[in-house]
């Protein structure tokens, strides 16, 4: 193997006005192969395939592109936490946005447009979204790996959830995955996730350090085996990390995603967690890498069982009511997207690509008695244990 | 004229199952006659022609329900400031419902619904909806009274406004009109309007009042004349209040309706003023209704000159993702919103009214540099002077 391949490979094709063709090398055993993952709008992309003990990072020519963190150094500080969560989520949004290709694929082929982006107050992400597919309405899976100073509101909302923090000046670094997927069929739910770890120092030098994330289901109409799959799989990624996570973040998404003014839950839950800091990093880290690859396996197969579904007119709209009400939740009540929008130089176009590509908003909309409409708002008003 | 006809006269015609007809009475020089003025789902009305100084309340039989206050109350104390204002409402949500229903009704004939609502803390309001008709695609007027305590949030943001409000417990009365309306053709802007009186009343028994509103126009695409008289009109209504007005408060608007995280106005703005208490109660009112009365002939000429033009596919789809635009303002930061929903009983279906029909987000859109897109954009980045 040349040094020259060792090196940062980058490769743009140039096709037409604004696309580029991505090629990334594997470099295996002195073997050369060059694969055309996508076409986006990619400014740059590097791929290694370096020495390395961990499978995140050893898995980083399959990214979606280049890390945030230049990949040597992530591939010689894999015992590092920032690091290797930095490889865990790019390794998962990288996942999740081949095996939604993959479903779109077999229907007309729209693929993931993915912009890699720095942020001039330190650190940047990589956004990738489907628009407009066949079975993807929109889909949008985003990692950011941030760091800078805390913007006051946000230090306000974690010294209320009792974090000790002194000082004004508390430097913080954050590294997460987020996805929101809306399908187009109104028979697939929406589903959402996101995992995160978080570090802060205060002026004082002390620093601390969580773990925050989760995955929950909005479906259009309620089919009570897709809750109970999607359930099932997320406690089977809790069950060996302690039986008592399941039931408690459970009930935590169910309080979280709440849309306080209508009385409604966002979805039928799933799990949402914040503050997690024990036993150890490593522990934390491995229940956090739990929870993430389930992801795939708990809402791809509901995906499959549901796309070919047909759906009437009435149906949709009723789907463009209730992600008038998904945008309620996010742009009123989630702690995220505040979060982002009051970061200086949070780029907008990432954090708000959880918006759905249409909503709807009626006067005075109810559900006829007794229709499938009014069983999913019985749900979301009195949420249920599923499992 | 009968005891019996002075009495407070409700006709409930029941027509089908949801449907009600509204009767109103004139009682004029011992003539009776009676006009049917529109169908909704009203619970009751009541129309009295009672000897009164107030051309506000004398003009209660074309009111679009029975006030909150009982009538008579209105017409025995017009020189009270909660009376007056409560009328001047009324009056404007009739004159501005009655304006727009005249737009439809020569393309079709589509009729505002009318909710009376009461709120269990005290007060309740009066919610017009036009929603899917052929040049409205949802046009709300929203008129409420309201009295309670005020909600901890309310008051950190009065007293960051510089209100000296002793202890926990505060008194509120509010009383206000607001309105957006949202057209169909993407030629016709959309426009906002609210004006409002406030009364706080601390634990120590010290009272404070004050004024706010402004009216502000949302266009798709810019016809710099149609900005033109529409500010125009605007400052023919507040220049006899003072010159100094117009310019002051159509800065505040440009500065109000700011989507901050898109460095983006609303719209081309209008005028935006709040906490305003000089030099009288009733010189503060005088231009309210002043500015309230500018809202039909400032709008309704650009509605009528654009309802029937003809546009695009992609003219509509543009309109769509400029309300998405509208949406992310009016849930993000209008403080309007906030104080309504966080506000304890608060119907929300009557704050949410201003939300669009439909709304549109598509990750990373960006007009085409020198389309007639992109000049709108231009002017939302870098506000002007339009007179």
């Amino acid at each position: 193997m040349s040094g020259a391949v060792r090196q940062c490979f980058v490769t743009l094709v140039r096709l037409g006005a604004m696309k580029y063709a991505r090629l990334t090398v594997h470099v295996k055993k002195h073997s050369l192969s060059i694969k055309l993952l996508s076409v986006g709008t990619l400014s740059s992309f590097t791929a290694f395939s370096y020495g390395s003990s961990s499978p995140d990072v050893e898995s980083a020519s399959t990214w979606m592109s280049a890390p945030i963190t230049d990949l040597k150094h992530l591939q010689e500080n894999t015992g590092d936490m920032r690091c290797k969560m930095e490889s865990l989520i790019m390794r998962i949004q990288a996942d999740v946005c081949h095996a939604l290709e993959k479903e779109e694929l077999e229907e007309g082929g729209k693929k993931f447009q993915v912009d890699r982006w720095l942020r001039e107050q330190g650190g940047g992400g990589v956004t990738c979204v489907l628009q407009d597919g066949t079975v993807f309405e929109k889909a949008g899976v985003n990692v950011s790996v941030v760091t800078g100073l805390l913007p006051p509101d946000a230090a306000i909302q974690m010294r209320a959830r009792g974090k000790k923090m002194q000082g004004e000046k508390l430097k913080f670094f954050a590294a997460g995955v987020s996805s929101v997927i809306h399908p187009r069929n109104p028979h697939v739910p929406t589903v959402h996730f996101n995992y995160r770890y978080f570090e802060v120092e205060d002026e004082n030098g002390e620093k601390q350090w969580w773990f925050g994330g989760g995955t929950d289901l909005t479906p259009y109409y309620l089919d009570e085996s897709d809750a109970v799959s999607f359930h099932k799989a997320l406690k089977k990624a809790c069950d060996p990390h302690g039986k008592h996570l399941y039931p408690k973040y459970k009930k935590w998404c169910d309080d979280y995603f709440n849309i306080t003014h209508r009385g409604e839950r966002r979805g039928v839950g799933g799990i949402f967690f914040d503050d997690v800091d024990e036993p150890t990093p490593e522990k934390c880290f491995e229940f956090v890498k739990s929870c993430g690859d389930s992801v795939v396996p708990s809402y791809v197969p509901i995906v499959q069982k549901n796309k070919k579904k047909s759906y009437t007119y009435d149906e949709r709209q009723w789907q463009l009511l209730r992600r008038g009400r998904y945008v309620e939740f996010n742009l009123i009540y989630d702690r995220g997207t505040k979060f982002g929008l009051y970061t200086p130089g949070a780029r907008y176009e990432s954090i708000l690509m959880s918006l759905p590509l249409t909503a709807k908003w009626e006067y005075m909309h109810s559900p006829e008695p007794g229709s499938r409409e009014a069983k999913l708002v019985e749900v979301l008003k009195h949420p249920k244990d599923w499992i």
